[in-house]
């Protein structure tokens, strides 16, 4: 079974990746449009694609020196040689996935739009698929890099099972190193241009968002680009790998402890899950499609169609599939997966619960815009906080049951596996989920160049629609992608906790209680780091704003006849600024993220690393909960102002609305999704450099 | 030595209320100035009392309630008789040192004002020596309690040591519940009155602040008075008392292991450290002298000659005392002791330095404001969250360095007493830093006073020099509450894992590994607690703000002449409304920080239980410290802005800086320091509620 299995995850990656191809093709015949749609969307593709050069450029700096501490680490013995190999391919693969998604994006806006002409459903059509390329280019490089890894190391290396596991575990650092530059430098790139761009050229010229004369708008469309895809594609493969790798770590460790079950099933199981899911995701993203009407319902129902038929199909899926793995005596771990299921549906339907403007909270928060710009950014700090309590709850319930259904009570470990096993089940689907939340920037685009090319308004109400219910489909993403980030990140800490005892044998003594000051210390400490990370995020979107800002408005004093129409914008040197100002600034925080854990392994040991895992993944989930849902809110509660609410679009509570909005807009985009991954990275960082803490530490 | 300690400890509580008597008479013999000057203190002082009145009235049946349920616990064994009595004195000794403290408060405001004319010295002298009743009566009834507690429980019940600490111990519930009442029902009032004073009448109407014909003017300051005086004072007598309480506790228990000292000595210690303290904080107090420059630095230095002096005398005299008591193999909880002190003025210096604006951060956000008012939003929320690091490495070192001199790595129960009497070493001279915190509100009522009475203006820029520098001290005063209910919490933590092992005995199973789901699930819902904390205190003045700003509108609208001041403000219905809104607000987070753990344990465990401790107080203490920090900037931003810099006082840049510092306002005085209190009275709970989760747990 042991072989079969591994190419049965690489047909599930081929499967994935073959759909994608078909996606794109799909994308790549619908026409461009005119000149002008071409060039902006060129333009477009331009900025980003030297967005991301650079970027790797960077980056190459990065994972060289990395590269060269694990190999001296391999050398000094507290590694094994794989390492430093499968950090690499982690990062070059989670890297892959934004470069491929970012490119079908800007290859799909002009796409779009000219689909929009047409009708809604072709808009649709084309979006979507490109979302699709996206979503299962992430699954499918995924599976791949697992699949490979693991033939590589069972067919020519000859690894026992646990080493195997425990190797590939490592590359999942690779990837979390990846996606938190990625995450945080996009991040910080597109809310800067954003910003600069709507601070000097909506409120201080007084022309439309979108205008070409604005020369920071194509740095604006460049952003959703490399941030909203690029920045996700990364973060995202860097979640489903590591749900996928962290199950199969525990689950070796915990079948090791019990005789009846051959241990390669629990690798069997999270990896046949995640090739289930991909089916799953290619039935239900088939059944995406919509008729005529803007009516969002209308359009919400046509994606949920998908998300719902895929989420079913894998439910059912999952219970023969443990049944016939690990035999009835074991069928709790199906619950499990049930629960992580489960609570991804029910995190993302909270999370559109608090930010949709469909729902009281984000009316009433609309509402307050109506006693100034102090009071509604009360309410939406107040609505982010309070909205972290479900999430919170919902994830507790999740962890109990996955615990004790398999059987965490009577051997830890087991329980522990079912953790990771949920976390797994809530990313089964990924590649239809991640669909609907890629397709949103891609009609977002779509929107800047009808208006930049000066088409019919009819073309931007429909990519408006597409837009508007991307903002929706995006809450629910953002629910799985905080939700398995919290389980994964306890699975890390669980697999950190055992590749202690393995590198240490007798030496070690664990005592991971909460009373142990080095473990209080430590959640002290890790605690600390979200706050501190979302400060420095927070901090680099101004600054680079900041920049954005003076030259844009130098441009409007120094270029003449540009407030005219009759010369035009220097588009390129805003690109420049933002993607200098932004890969300058994501350095700082992705250093703190790699640099903590092993100082505080060096001055607190082992116990204060638990320690400071388990503070950052609860402060870090409650963060990133409370920083998404009150950027969103504060989102949806403009645009529901600008439907016509309290005033309306430039009214007096429009302008404290904006205010929310642009607060907002780090917090939701930059600081908020990349805390995900910090968590994770965090103990990534932890396993990697477990061996040297456990040789040499102060406390 | 055992009773002598005790009369010791009796006598310091004599001293300290002797000294505070003193004070007040000094106060008292100042004039109160003119008749409108009296007229305009007299509604202050009606409305803080009809305030109180109220807010005692709630409290008797909270309180009866409460006793009711514990008489019933205690009738079923769960509890010892003198719990529920215990938990009375407590809740009223705390509500007593809030309501002397109001009541000379509002005494001293028209005499402050009035001694202002004659000179900035005489002002201070009012201003402080009546802070100085506020500080001395806080510690002198903080010690009696303690010392009629232990002198009847020994004498006249004749319990064993270990009974009396453990039964003393739940006192601090009644105390931890007083305090949260006080703090978020006083908050939401002055911070409801604040806004809804300064949104018609400053925004809207255009009248500056503290004009007497703004009807929410008196709702105002009887605001500060609630607020920042009363609700200060039940704050500290609470954090003051529980860090005796639980060094006592934990001291019995840590020496029960400990053959060759008694254990009456544990219990000395702290007693004698706070009875030194108060001799330490007179004779500072005593050396608070100033000329008649209003220079801010001269004031300053004339404040900390005071606050460091005794800070010294406590530092040397605490090492004979432990010398004397324990022998020189113990006099590592001397190191202990100095670490608290330490990483008081560490902590009090950080959160100066953050919110000050001689220093950059505060300087660098207000340069914000000519970006806007989101851009200066963000900052401070940046500043805020970037300004926990500091604090949480100091209380780390403090923590580490406590518990290793105290021999916690040879027996952990002395570590964690060393961590305990870090706490008390950091409030042993409270007596002084709340004198220098409690004065800030009066000189502000001063202010307002001199305002509304017309008087010279060289009376108000004396006024408002005090109160500026109040500002300054206040933040030292916040470093030392935050720092201490850190501390304090973290003992009591401790206190509970002992409760458990003594209630529980042999059917007791500990396990406190941050691996254990239940301890797992209990940090993140601990976690969770301050978020929706300081969400739900947010909201209520949010909404009580409202019903001011409606009826200070219809005020301006059917009082005929009001706005030529020919006509009088009906103040009085302002201050009920305010009393009602805000007393109505305090009830929903109180009961939250009561039922929490109780729920939890009963489903978690109280191996949940405590990590739902460690999460809350964790994240407990960086909230408190972001909000406080952020709300304290906002603040001092704004007022450097009016100080002339970045277009001053109407410009722009101000209008945005008054968002912040609106913003910032429930922020640092309601759900910040609210915080503290929350994370205290969380394991005050879990203590008294021991035995029962003990017997009905799920997990």
């Amino acid at each position: 079974m042991d072989n079969m299995l591994a190419f049965l995850t690489l047909c599930g990656s081929v499967i994935a990746l073959l759909f994608a191809v078909s996606r794109a093709n799909m994308v790549l015949k619908f026409p461009e449009g005119t000149s002008t749609m071409k060039k902006i969307s060129a333009s477009i593709r331009a900025g980003a694609m030297a967005y991301l050069k650079r970027q790797y450029r960077i980056l190459l700096v990065f994972f060289g020196g990395m590269f060269v501490v694990l190999v001296i680490m391999a050398a000094a013995g507290y590694l094994t040689w794989f390492v430093p190999f499968a950090f690499i391919t982690g990062g070059f693969f989670s890297g892959l996935s934004g470069f491929v998604g970012m490119n079908i994006a800007t290859r799909a806006n002009a796409r779009t739009a000219s689909a929009c002409q047409e009708g809604l459903n072709k808009g649709l059509k084309v979006a979507f698929s490109a979302g699709s390329v996206m979503g299962f280019t992430v699954v499918g490089l995924g599976l791949l890099d697992i699949s490979i890894w693991y033939l590589l190391l069972k067919l020519v290396f000859g690894l026992p099972i646990e080493e195997i596991t425990s190797a590939m575990l490592t590359f999942g650092m690779g990837a979390s190193s990846m996606a938190l530059f990625a995450r945080v430098g996009g991040g910080i790139y597109t809310k800067a241009a954003d910003v600069g761009a709507d601070l000097v050229g909506k409120v201080e010229a007084g022309i439309p968002e979108d205008d070409p004369r604005n020369p920071a708008v194509i740095a604006d469309n460049v952003g959703d680009n490399v941030g909203d895809v690029a920045g996700m594609g990364a973060d995202l493969y860097e979640s489903y790998v590591g749900s996928i790798l962290s199950a199969c770590a525990l689950g070796v460790i915990a079948f090791n402890k019990i005789a009846d079950v051959d241990r390669v099933s629990a690798v069997a199981v999270p990896m046949a899950l995640a090739a289930l899911g991909v089916l799953a995701s290619i039935i239900g993203s088939l059944l995406v499609k919509t008729g005529e009407s803007t009516d969002q319902m209308t359009l919400l129902k046509a994606l949920r169609r998908g998300t719902n038929t895929s989420a079913v199909l894998i439910a059912v899926a999952a219970f023969p599939l443990v049944w016939f793995i690990f035999g009835k005596n074991y069928i709790g771990f199906y619950f499990a997966i049930l629960a992580g299921l489960l609570a991804g549906v029910l995190i993302g339907f909270f999370t559109e619960y608090f930010t949709s403007d469909t729902y009281r909270p984000t009316q009433n928060l609309a509402e307050k815009s109506q006693t100034g710009s102090a009071t509604i950014i009360i309410g939406g700090i107040s609505l982010g906080m309070l909205s972290t309590a479900l999430p919170i709850l919902i994830i507790a319930v999740c962890v109990m049951v996955a615990y004790t259904f398999s059987g965490g009570f009577v051997e830890t470990t087991r329980g522990l596996y079912g953790i990771a096993l949920a976390a797994v089940g809530m990313l089964s689907t990924l590649g239809i989920t991640l669909a609907t939340d890629a397709y949103g920037p891609i009609a977002d685009n779509a929107g800047g160049i009808a208006e930049m090319a000066g088409m019919d308004p009819q073309v931007r109400k429909r990519t408006d629609a597409l837009d508007s219910l991307g903002n929706t489909t995006a809450a629910t993403g953002k629910g799985f992608a905080i939700g398995s980030a919290a389980l994964t990140a306890l699975a890390l800490i669980a697999s950190y906790v055992e590749k202690i005892q393995q590198v240490g044998g007798s030496s070690v003594q664990l005592d991971m209680s909460v009373m142990n000051p080095t473990v209080l210390v430590g959640i002290f400490i890790g605690a600390c780091l979200p706050f501190v990370f979302a400060a420095l995020t927070m901090d680099s979107v101004g600054r680079a704003a900041q920049s954005i800002v003076v030259e844009v408005r130098r441009q409007f004093k120094q270029i003449k006849g540009l407030m005219e129409g009759k010369a035009e914008a220097d588009y390129e040197s805003c690109v420049d600024i933002c993607t200098k100002a932004s890969l300058h600034e994501m350095i700082m925080p992705t250093i703190l993220a790699i640099v903590t854990p092993i100082v505080v392994g060096l001055l607190l040991g082992y116990n204060g690393v638990i320690g400071m895992l388990a503070g950052s993944t609860s402060t870090g989930f409650l963060m990133a909960v409370f920083m998404s849902n009150a950027g969103g809110a504060w989102d949806n509660a403009k645009k529901y102002i600008e439907g016509g609410k309290f005033g309306g679009k430039g009214s007096d509570s429009h302008k404290a609305a904006v205010v929310g909005d642009t607060v907002g807009d780090p917090f939701k985009d930059t600081s908020g999704p990349s805390i995900n991954i910090l968590i994770k990275l965090l103990s990534m960082v932890s396993i990697v450099f477990a061996a040297l803490v456990v040789n040499f530490h102060l406390f």
